[in-house]
C-alpha cells in the first residue's frame, strides 16, 4: 500500500458549488489511491485566520504523512506562491498568504518548497481556480510520493500573521486575546495551562473581557449554572469562554483579537 | 481484508468547524483500513429525538457489520457513560442518554457494552470532547475487531427515552404523534401500515392533526392538488403528512410530540 | 482492482436528513468497493437546471469510468423513468427530467438505458424514494459491472431542456443569456472565448447586462477596482460577470436566464 495517500482539505468554497468536487476529481484521476477527508469548506470567505486556526486545531489528530490541504486564496491569480511546508509528520500545500502560520510557530519546519514546476498543475491553469489547476494536482501528486526537487523549490521566507502569544504582566495579571469564535459561540483564548497554571487557578483566577468577567474556571459544560459566563480548557488545549447552551460570543459581543485578561487576586 | 471497517458519523457538530475532522483524524490514525460515511452533522444541537430518528431512518440500509457513532451528548463531561449497543448485524457507540432508544424498541440487542478501559481512549481524555477522545477512538478500535470484553463491561439499564406507539382507541379512532419534522418541513408521524392497513384507508380514512385534516392518502407527491395537505407513506415506512412543495410543517405549524389521529368514517 | 467503482452523486437533499446517508447504505451493501464523491447535496430543491450546471461544470475532473448519479427528481413516484446516458468515458444515472441535457449537448452518447429490471432495485421500492430505491441501487449494480442488457432497454427519446447558445447577431454583437449564479454571486453566461475572441476582446468589447455594463475583461480578481462590475472567464471555460468580494447577482439583480450583450464598438 502506498504510504502518503490521506488528504485532508480546507477551503471556503462551500459545499453548494462544484468547487470541491472538481479538486477531489482531479486527486482521484492523478492518484486512484488518495483517500480524501474533507476538514471543513464553511471558512467564511477569503479568511485566513479562520482556516489557520481550524487546521491548527485538528491536524495533529491525523496520521503521519497526512497531505493537509489548505485553499482560503483571497490573493488566486496574483503572484502569491503556492507553497508546501514540509515537517517530519505532516505536508501542508496551499496558497502563501499566512494560512500557516500557527504550523511555523508550533513545528519544526523541515523546508518550505514553492511549486513552480507547471507539469505538475492541470492545463490549463485557470485564472480564478487555483484550488483545482494548482494546489489540489500538486496534493494528488505529492501523496503519490513525487519528490518536491521535481516540484519546485525551496523558498525561506514564507508569509507569516503574527500570532498573537499571552503576556505575562506581573504575577497577578496576564493578558492574552480571543483568536477564534465557535460555531456554538464559544470564545476560543490563546490562553494555555503555561499562563493558567494550577497555582494561579487555585488562588482564584478570574478571566475578564471587555466589562465582564468568568468568575470560574470549569471542567465541564454541566458543572455551569444557567447564563454563567465560564471559563474552561477546551479540547483544542486552549481557554474557552463560554454560557451553557448560548452564544457567548454573541452574549457579550466578544471578536476575534479582543483582549482577555487573567486576574489573580 | 478486515471486516468491521465501515463506521458512519451522526452528530451535532455541524460542518464549520473541525469537531467532525479531528474524529476523522483518530479514527484513521487507529484504524487506517477504517471507511467512514457521514449520516449527519446537522442535527440540532442536543437534540437527541432528532439524531434517534435519523439513525433509526437509514442505519438498516448499511451493510452487516457497520459501526453506527452517534455523538450528540448535551452531557459530556458529566457522569453519562460512554456505550455500545450489539446486536447481530451492526454496533451502535454512542452516550448512554437515550440516543438508540429506537434500536432498544425494534432490534434484538445482545448486549450493551459501557467502554470503561481507558486504554481505548485517546489521552489526554479532555472533558468538552469525548465525540473524539472517547467516542471516535472507541468505534476505531471496535472496526479493528478488538473484543469488547478487553474495552468494558456488560449492562443492563441503558436509558431509553419513551418511543410512542400509536394506540387504537376503536376500530374507526386510532392515536398517534408526530416523531419528527424534516427538512422540507414534511411531518412525520409513528403511524405505519399495521395501522392505517389497506381495510381502513379503502374506508375512507382521514388523519387529523390539530384543526387540520389530511382527507386523502396518497402514493406520491405527484398526485396531490397544490396546496394540498395530503398524507402518505414515507420512504422510512412511517405516515406523512405534507403539502407539494411547502413546508407542511410551516403552515399548520406541526411540532414533534403532537397528536394525531385517523378518523375511519 | 474493479474498474468503475467512482460514484459521484449530485441530489437536493441537503446535509441536515437521512436522505443522502441511505443512499450510500444502499450502494456499499451492493457494492463494499464503491467509493463515494459528494459534488453537491445542496442543489436548490427540484432545480434541474442548477443540478445540470453544476454537474457540466466538473464532470469531466473525474476519472474514466465514474459514475455520476443526479437525483433531483420533482417528478419521483410519476412515470419519468430511471435512466443511465453512456459515453466511452462516463455513464450518468438519473431521471429523465433534463438533467443532463448539457451532456446531451457536449458529449457523444453511446446509448441512453430505461432501467426497468426491478432485480436491480431496492425492494419495495417506495413511492418517494427512488434516490435510494433505484437509483443508488442501479449506480452500484453498474459499477459492479452488470451488463446494461441486464437491467433495461436502449430509449432514443430523452428529455432534454432548452440548452442556450449565444447568437452572433452581428460581427459587433453577441447574444447570450446568465445560466448560474454561483454561491459568491458570481453571474455565470454562455459566452465563451468562441464568441469572446481575442480579437474581440482586443478592439474593447463591453459586456451589458440589463442597465449594467462590465467595461473590462480582466484575468483574475486582483486586477479588478473595488466596486468594479468585471467580466472574466471563470473556472467552467465561461464568461463571468463579477464584483470583487460582492454579490454581483444581488448588485444588478441578475437571475438565470436574462439576456448578456456583448458589443464591439
Amino acid at each position: 500500500m502506498p504510504d502518503k495517500k490521506l488528504i485532508t482539505m480546507t477551503t471556503d468554497f462551500g459545499l453548494t458549488d462544484y468547487f470541491v468536487a472538481a479538486m477531489k476529481g482531479v486527486i482521484y484521476s492523478i492518484n486512484p489511491a488518495a483517500e480524501i477527508v474533507d476538514i471543513s469548506h464553511q471558512i467564511p470567505a477569503h479568511d485566513i485566520y479562520a482556516a489557520a486556526f481550524t487546521l491548527m486545531s485538528c491536524y495533529k489528530d491525523f496520521p503521519r504523512n497526512t497531505i493537509h490541504l489548505v485553499v482560503v486564496d483571497p490573493g488566486v491569480g496574483s503572484a502569491r506562491r503556492p507553497i508546501m511546508v514540509m515537517t517530519d509528520e505532516h505536508n501542508f500545500i496551499g496558497p502563501d498568504n499566512g494560512v500557516f502560520s500557527y504550523i511555523y510557530q508550533r513545528e519544526h519546519v523541515n523546508r518550505v518548497v514553492h511549486f513552480t514546476t507547471e507539469h505538475y498543475f492541470r492545463q490549463p491553469v485557470s485564472n480564478t481556480f487555483h484550488g483545482r489547476d494548482v494546489f489540489a494536482a500538486c496534493a494528488a501528486y505529492v501523496s503519490k510520493l513525487v519528490d518536491w526537487k521535481m516540484m519546485g523549490e525551496e523558498v525561506n521566507d514564507p508569509v507569516r500573521f503574527n500570532t498573537p502569544t499571552p503576556t505575562v504582566v506581573s504575577e497577578n495579571h496576564i493578558r492574552g486575546s480571543v483568536i477564534h469564535i465557535d460555531r456554538f459561540g464559544n470564545i476560543i483564548t490563546n490562553l494555555t495551562p503555561a499562563e493558567l497554571t494550577s497555582e494561579r487557578v487555585g488562588a482564584g483566577a478570574r478571566v475578564r473581557i471587555g466589562k465582564h468577567e468568568a468568575a470560574r474556571l470549569l471542567t465541564h459544560f454541566a458543572e455551569a449554572d444557567p447564563n454563567e459566563l465560564f471559563a474552561y480548557f477546551g479540547s483544542a488545549g486552549l481557554l474557552e469562554i463560554a454560557v451553557p447552551r448560548q452564544s457567548a460570543a454573541r452574549l457579550i459581543e466578544a471578536r476575534r483579537g479582543v483582549e482577555v485578561e487573567v486576574i489573580v487576586p
